[in-house]
C-alpha cells in the first residue's frame, strides 16, 4: 500500500503556545514518521509553529517530510524540517491553506487560531478526515467531536492522546477510501 | 471615491434555508445595488444559493455583481445574476472562496454551513471585515460578534438587519483603510 | 447575448513599447468598449501597460473593465482603468495570468514578452482563442498565424489592424462557441 | 547542501514522442536519482508522459520523486512514479504547471508542445533555470540557446544529451543563488 500523507495542522508561534503543546507535536510527528507514513505541513518564513515542531521531530526519526509554502520562495527551506518544499504561489491566509488540506488524505489539528479553522473547514468540504486533540484548547479542541454543518458529511473525530490522534488518522484514512 | 466590492457570503440551496432567508437575501442585493456599490458572490454551477439570490437582486436593480466560480467553465454565467464571470481556475472547497474572500473589501455572512464558515476564517486572516446577520442561525450567527483567535484582529460584526449589515460593511470598509 | 469578456494581453513598459504601439492599445480598448463588450486585463503594480492603457481607453469610453492582480492588495485599484479589481491571490509570473486567461472568451495580444508568451500557451491549452496583432513585434507576432503544437487546437488568429482584432475576436467567440 | 529539486517538462502521450525520447526520459530521471536529488513532475491523470516516464526511472534508482497534479484528486498516485502527490487544486493548462515550476530550483525540458512552452515562460519569469534538449523537437529544442525577451533574464541552456542536461541543471541553480 502507498504511504498516506498525514497533515499536521494548529498554532503559529504567535498564538503562545506552552511547553506541553510543544511536547505534543513532537510526540506528533516522531509517531507519524514510524508509522512510515508522510508528514505534510505549511511551511512559514516567519513563524515557528506547532505543525514544524511535528515536522522538526519527523525528520529526526527519519520521517519523510514535505512543506507546502505560501508565494515564491524556496528560501523557506530548512533541512531540519523540510525534505521538500512546495510553493503553492498562494498568499498565506486561505490559498496556501487550500493546497496543503487538499494535498493530504487526513489532518491532525493541534489547538490552533483562525489559520486551522480555515485548515478544518476547507477538510470538511473535501471530504478529508480532521482528527481534533482535546485538551490542548483552540479550534482543535472547540470543534472535536461535532460536523461542521447540517451536510454531515464526516465528524472531527477526537482524540486524547498523539498517540489515538495518529492510530485514529490512519485508520480514518483507511475507512474513508473503502467507502 | 471607488465602488466598494461587497462580498455576500451564505447558505448553498442543499442546507435548505427559508423564505426568509431568501428575503433576507434579497434585501442585502438590493442595498448594495442601491447604495451604488458592487456586489461579490461565489457563482456555482448546481446550486442556487443565498448570495445567488443577492445577486440576481442586485441585477434587478440594476447593481453591478462579479460572480467568482471554481475550475473553467463560464457555461456557469446567468445573465440574470452575474455581468462578469471570473473563473479562478481554483476548485470549490477553499480555493475559488479564497479568490473570492481576497477580492472584497468587505463581507456579509447570511446563515451558511461550511464553506461559509471557511470564507469567514480567510477574511478574518486577511483583515477584511466580516458582518454577521444576526437570528438566522448557521455559521454567520454563530461567529457574529466574536474575535475568531486570541490574535484579535477584526471582530465579526453583527447586524440585526439587512439595512444596518450593509450600513455596518460600508463603514467597515472606511474604518478599515483609514487605519 | 451575454457580453463578451475579451482580454488585452501585451507588452508592459519595462519592454519599452513606441507610442504606435500605445496608440494601437488605445484604439483596441476603445473598440472593445464600444463594441457592449467587458475589456479584462492584467492590472499590475509598478509599470503601466498596454493591457492598462487599453482599460483607461474603454473606460474613457464608457466601457466596464475588470482588472486581475496578482496577490491581495487591492490597493492597484485605479479608477482611471479598473472598474472591478479581482486579487487572484496568485503570483504573478503565471499564476495571476492564468486566473485572467481562464476568465476571458477570448484574447487579443499586443506584442509582448515573456507573460504574454505564457498568456497565449494559457489561452492555447484551454481552447480560447487568441488575436495576435502583426507588425507589432514581440510573441504577439511571432505566433500570429501559427499553432502552438502539433495538436492544432486553435490556430492563433492574426489581425492586421485593431479593428479588425476586435471584429475577429468577437466572431471567434461565436464561432468557438456553437462547435 | 539541500537536495535540489528539479523538475522535468516535456511532451504527453498524445504528442506521440518516439521511442528515442522516451529513453532519453529514462535517463535524466535516472541520472537525478543517481545524483541525489529530487525530481518534480507533473502527475496526469489521464495520459502517460515524457516528465512520468523519468520518474517513473528516477523510483526504479531509487530516487525521490514529487508530482503535482491538478484539481483535487490523490488517486493520480501511482507508487511506481511517484514518493508523494501535491494536488494544487489548480486546473490544468496553466495553473498547475504554475505551481510545478514555482516549486523547482531548476527545469529541464524534454521536447514538449504547448504545456511545456507554458512552463518554459513560468521560469523565464521567475527566474529558474531552464535546461532544453537539443535534436529532440518541441519547444524545448526550439527555445534551446535563446532569451524569451528582451529583458534577457536567463537564456534557456542547451545540452545535447542527458548527462550534460542535468549537469547543467545542477550547475545552474549553484550559479543562480550564488549570484
Amino acid at each position: 500500500m502507498r504511504k498516506l500523507q498525514i497533515g499536521v495542522i494548529g498554532s503559529t508561534a504567535d498564538l503562545k503556545y506552552t511547553k506541553k503543546l510543544e511536547k505534543t507535536a513532537v510526540r506528533i510527528g516522531k509517531l507519524i514518521a514510524k508509522s512510515g507514513n508522510i508528514l505534510m505541513y505549511g511551511a512559514e518564513k516567519d513563524y515557528d509553529s506547532l505543525p514544524t515542531i511535528a515536522a522538526r521531530a519527523a525528520k529526526k526519526a527519519d520521517g519523510l517530510t514535505i512543506g507546502i509554502t505560501y508565494g515564491k520562495g524556496k528560501e523557506v527551506y530548512d533541512e531540519q524540517s523540510a525534505d521538500v518544499i512546495v510553493c503553492s504561489g498562494l498568499e498565506r491566509g486561505g490559498g496556501r491553506e487550500f493546497v496543503l488540506v487538499n494535498s493530504c488524505d487526513v489532518v491532525i489539528a493541534i489547538s490552533g487560531g483562525s489559520g486551522t479553522l480555515n485548515e478544518i473547514a476547507i477538510a470538511y468540504q473535501l471530504g478529508i478526515p480532521v482528527i481534533c486533540l482535546k485538551g490542548f484548547g483552540g479550534w482543535g479542541e472547540k470543534l472535536a467531536g461535532i460536523f461542521l454543518d447540517k451536510r454531515k458529511r464526516l465528524k472531527c473525530l477526537s482524540a486524547a492522546t498523539p498517540k489515538e490522534a495518529v492510530k485514529l488518522a490512519i485508520n480514518a484514512v483507511q475507512k474513508n477510501y473503502k467507502k
